[in-house]
């Protein structure tokens, strides 16, 4: 159990009742996830919201602030002897509210009867427990509970996380201590003849030394054109690439996401050397044009052009510059967004709304293929916390599929592919600040210029 | 994606038919569970009984068996360009079908179509999503949901998945191969400075190597009287014992489940060799009692029964051994059960219910502290596969307690108990398989005996 001072966790409750002005906000924890039956669980994860104004990362606790009276309540449970033996000794939930200076704690069996004629306001649940939970306590029905969350609270709770203050960027370096650590022991390890589990299972092994933990379900694939590759049973070949998008949660929840592709020989192939370049290219060119008031659309746009111009000069597209990003030519290759906020989530706030966290009115969702799935669009202010993670994979399902439809033939030199269809993909993806005067990539510098990447 | 043959699968559907006799039973298949929200989920884990019947383990499935008619029908989908590419190409729903012998397969969307105005059995869900779920397809209330579950069925696939066929047995072994690969890093590398977690992260790193995973939250602690530890923060010093109760589960969902002590300097200390023997004579004796007719309660209180003499030669225990084992005394030391099945779950069935898969007419759940923890009681059958995990523990919490409280003072030498305050605890556990004659010991062994187990 880690926790910040306790004046963090009032000082941020503080500052949502005076964003709300009144009313009373329930903010349910986690519950253990069945694995295969009820005691049979995932390693518990505690919902990011309670862990921002509450700290803890138990089961079984919930908390109300009262922005009428002022007050918040923490509900928990004292164990009992037998849960001694089974857990071994836990802090009274006297002291637990001493730890996060809440003002009041009652026992969790006491919610429902607490919450009972409050005008209650809470976020859309996303477990289907906490809606049955909801559903119980504040004696609603199923369908009122999905419905009726509170739009408000969302969008308090969205501005106040958005913003990482210190302590939050302290944690989050340390997140990326660890990922560096992992990505240390793959770039080593990356070698013919191995499987993609035993990479996986090194960089895991490396999070729980750390005491941390995945912070998603990692990438780790000689397959890096499948963008979400949950397999892991591939045997790594000479020639290869292995991409491996991988990223440790902290003790205290804060998650890195970092990508890099390590070649299976020693060296990369002339053909891999030129994507390689090109997509590190628009990967650093992207992060130098980050700062406060930039529209992050505008920044994946660019990134599209860097990878369109790129791909021209390697005559595997052509026409017109503008058009062809405009007409989303680049989808082909690049067919994903260029980043999403981070934080206590890898996709920060994810739960609470993709375009309420990273669209507002001045910039409006495309339903371009590709650039539709750009989950961060917004101006960048100071304090948001932001990955870039430009891509060029070749798919040849869809490079089949668009040549047979005829799809933008204006600019993509479909005969030029053949060489292309066995490349696989790349990735590279870095998590970085928005500082006021610019940006800082965060943690230690993991290493990503080809030179680096490659071995003797 | 690893299969049986498909005729295992047609089979074992045609047994249950047989079975029930008449009746349509609905087995929806597990969904992924949310790790912070709804993206990002926990890795995938297919509900063991639609493994059972079903064999694939994706997410999106579902089964129905119907005996009325002698045909099952499995529901998936099958996917677009879009899930290409973010999944890569996946079988077609018509191989699906062809790959498990089932003679129907159908759109997922479909199910609610499919089953309305049919008289569905289901088992009771475990997860709040297929209560939601069901609820949603079958057009019930989630209040009835969880009380209209078939009882008829539940006993039905309990006597069915409680006899490991020979293909199962296979599995298992392979479970336990990864489960001992596991262990020998475990053995190796414990020693002081490192931490818990450094443990945890090595044995997790080759479960996932093998292409497997834990089958349940690992335990590996220096703490090990507290018995559900999930915590991995501690320092292993020397002089102490790392307890490490960790099982990988292979490709196709079988557990392991294995216990082993390890010393954290070279050499277990005197006191420690004591115990040690103690834990492991009441195993291996237990483990030599296990054949078809016996009672496992019967095992269970033969296990108590040994603890109780060796603590009594310890001076830790005294008087009657029958009374003190009768009355529960040696629960001190010993507060759990002595195992559980084991197969597709590492607490095989669990979700269908302890008593209906651990009890039966012939013995009654005890409510005794510790005995009434005893999973398994009934008497065994060849094809029962079981663990065999006695254990000793000094609890200073539950100690004091105890004494405190001049609970059987008959029996305990409390007074004697004060050099062993710090002791932690000591466990020991095997998998065992049922056979005709007797029992097997499942897997490669891993070593046990105090001197394979210290160090040189």
């Amino acid at each position: 159990m880690k926790l910040f001072n306790a004046s963090v966790y009032a000082n941020r409750r503080k500052s949502l009742m005076q964003a709300m002005g009144q009313g009373q906000f329930f903010f349910p924890g986690a519950v253990e996830q069945p694995f295969n039956y009820k005691a049979n669980t995932f390693p518990f994860r505690q919902d990011s919201t309670f862990l921002y104004y509450f700290g803890f990362a138990q089961p079984e606790m919930a908390g109300l602030i009262d922005a009428d009276a002022g007050v918040s309540t923490l509900f928990g449970h004292d164990i009992d002897i037998e849960e001694v033996v089974w857990m071994g000794p836990q802090p009274t939930m006297a002291e637990r509210a001493g730890l996060i200076a809440v003002e009041q704690h009652a026992e969790f069996g006491t919610v429902a009867e607490v919450l009972k004629g409050k005008k209650i306001q809470y976020l859309p649940p996303y477990h289907a427990d906490r809606i049955l939970y909801l559903a119980k306590v504040l004696g609603k029905s199923v369908e009122d509970i999905q419905s009726d969350h509170s739009m408000a609270l969302v969008h308090a709770v969205i501005k106040q996380r958005s913003h990482k203050a210190a302590e939050e960027i302290t944690q989050m370096e340390e997140a990326l201590a660890i990922t560096a650590a992992m990505h240390t022991q793959l770039r080593k390890a990356t070698s013919a003849g191995k499987y993609e589990a035993q990479l996986r299972g090194i960089a895991e092994g490396v999070a729980f030394a750390n005491q941390g933990r995945l912070s998603y379900g990692a990438i780790c694939t000689v397959q890096g054109q499948t963008l979400h590759n949950n397999e892991y049973h591939r045997m790594l070949k000479e020639g290869g690439m292995l991409l491996c998008d991988i990223g440790a949660e902290n003790q205290m929840g804060y998650a890195g996401d970092i990508t890099r592709v390590y070649p299976v020989s020693p060296k990369f192939s002339a053909q891999q050397a030129d994507i390689y370049d090109l997509v590190l290219k628009a990967e650093t060119e992207s992060i130098a044009t980050v700062k406060p008031g930039v529209k992050y659309m505008d920044i994946h746009l660019g990134a599209a052009r860097i990878i369109t111009e790129g791909l021209q000069q390697l005559g595997l597209m052509k026409g017109d510059v503008d058009e062809s990003v405009a007409a989303g030519a680049h989808a082909l290759f690049f067919p994903h967004g260029l980043g999403h906020m981070i934080g206590l989530d890898v996709h920060d706030m994810e739960n609470l709304g993709e375009n309420n966290v990273g669209y507002d009115t001045s910039v409006q969702r495309s339903t371009q293929f590709g650039t539709a799935y750009l989950r961060l669009a917004r101006p960048l202010e100071t304090g948001f916390v932001l990955t870039v993670e430009p891509g060029i994979y070749f798919i040849p399902e869809l490079i089949d599929m668009w040549e047979g439809e005829g799809i933008f033939k204006e600019f993509i030199q479909y005969e030029k592919l053949k060489p292309y269809r066995n490349f696989t993909g790349i990735r590279i993806e870095d998590n970085v600040l928005v500082t006021e005067n610019g940006h800082r990539v965060l943690g230690v510098p993991i290493p990503k210029v080809r030179s680096e990447v490659e071995r003797d």
